[in-house]
């Protein structure tokens, strides 16, 4: 298929390079900053970097759309596409109807379930791919350029796209949060930062073969009032970090009882 | 070195194997109940099953306890060993001054920072094993006995110790409960248990390999007000989810102001 690709940041940069290595062509790269879209276009044969918005001269079976999502609705108003174009957002965490104003033949969404950097080589065939289309035709066609790159690729609504952000964001955001806030810990105490990685790698991997709920371990499951005193008196000077202990512990405790 | 073990749980099942495969001498395997003792001194040629603490007649240069935390201090106090055998305890979160009721050469922690189950294997070489002795003796023989089994080999003290299980806790425990609350999340959405691994995976490898606070992602470093009140709408049966959302979020939020 012929594929264009709007943003040059790091989910364009791997997406446009499996797409292109998968068998379809990349038509052109838009970025805001045409240095960016060039570097990105340079290292696909036949692309185009450009500046603008209007694709009305851009031969393009699907328009890729992945720019910041504080970018989204700009970039979808300032759009023009040729009419038989399908145009998809990338975004986790954007419904499909930021794309509505498009005067396109179908909107979707084509969401690889993923954190890419540019320097960090990813095996795209194990990541999944989400897709939404608002007609049969660009759900389908959608389906079929994911297919041609990941092995994962299901359809999933603005919806529950939604709740699988939220989940994300727990399993995530808020957990590279933690780790960040043990570091620190390490960090005060003298510690080397990578004394607990082999700890931290089995946990990961334990939770992934089991229910987490099911091989908690730790004071807050086995309340171990003694223990969970000492750590608070330990985070005396930062209220806010005995609030997270207080609050996930007894978090903990309640999925204990059930 | 001839070693004893107290306990025949998850802990002493890998230590006593690796001890013994590194050319150490197991004399006898412990446990409340005889025949958990016996499980495990079978694989251990020479082993006695125990399950009386009176060790004055059992010959060990090195006892090693690996049993609960709460139920380390009656131990401790019904122990009964040579006056030249060091004693030493397994516990992350338990002061070395727990043993000091056991008439012994000197007493100590041997701490193996890693979480076990008796059926995944582990690479012990790559686990740190953390020493502290009472006496320079007690010390530099625990020492010892860990560079045969470990690599990685450090001393530190009680309070550090302490230290670093908080930031354990944080690390593992706590996270391991946020990975639980997203696989909640994911079977409420009807949504596969699985779909988040690849970038559950990618998440803590980036972790590791930089500050997590230097590579945060998501709503609340972006301050994506948008995006957190409609996580806290889908969060609306759950105050408690609600409420450590908000809290993390919070917390992300004052990082990213430093």
């Amino acid at each position: 298929m012929n594929i264009t690709i709007v943003g040059a940041g790091n989910v364009a940069w791997h997406l446009a390079q499996a797409l292109q290595e998968a068998g379809n062509t990349i038509t052109a790269v838009y970025s805001r900053t045409l240095a960016n879209a060039a570097e990105l276009a340079i290292r696909l044969p036949g692309a185009a970097a450009t500046d603008s918005l209007n694709f009305s001269n851009t031969p393009a079976d699907i328009i890729l759309i992945a720019v910041p999502d504080g970018a989204l609705a700009d970039v979808a108003e300032r759009m023009k596409v040729q009419p038989q174009t399908i145009v998809a957002h990338t975004s986790g965490s954007q419904p499909v109807s930021v794309l509505q104003t498009i005067a396109a033949a179908g909107v979707g969404v084509f969401y690889p379930v993923q954190t890419f950097s540019k320097r960090v080589p990813v095996n795209m065939q194990q990541v999944p791919i989400l897709i939404e289309g608002t007609t049969n035709d660009a759900t389908s066609r959608l389906q079929q350029l994911a297919q041609t790159i990941s092995s994962k690729v299901g359809l999933v609504n603005s919806e529950k796209r939604k709740q699988l952000h939220l989940a994300a964001v727990f399993a995530c955001n808020f957990t590279n949060h933690l780790l960040g806030i043990s570091r620190e810990l390490l960090a005060q105490a003298g510690l080397p930062s990578d004394l607990l990685q082999p700890l931290i790698n089995e946990t990961i991997s334990k939770a992934a073969a089991h229910h987490p709920f099911t091989v908690q371990t730790g004071p807050a499951v086995r309340n171990d009032q003694n223990v969970i005193h000492e750590h608070l008196q330990l985070l005396r000077d930062s209220p806010e970090l005995q609030e997270i202990y207080r609050q996930l512990t007894r978090s903990i405790q309640q999925n204990r009882k059930l």
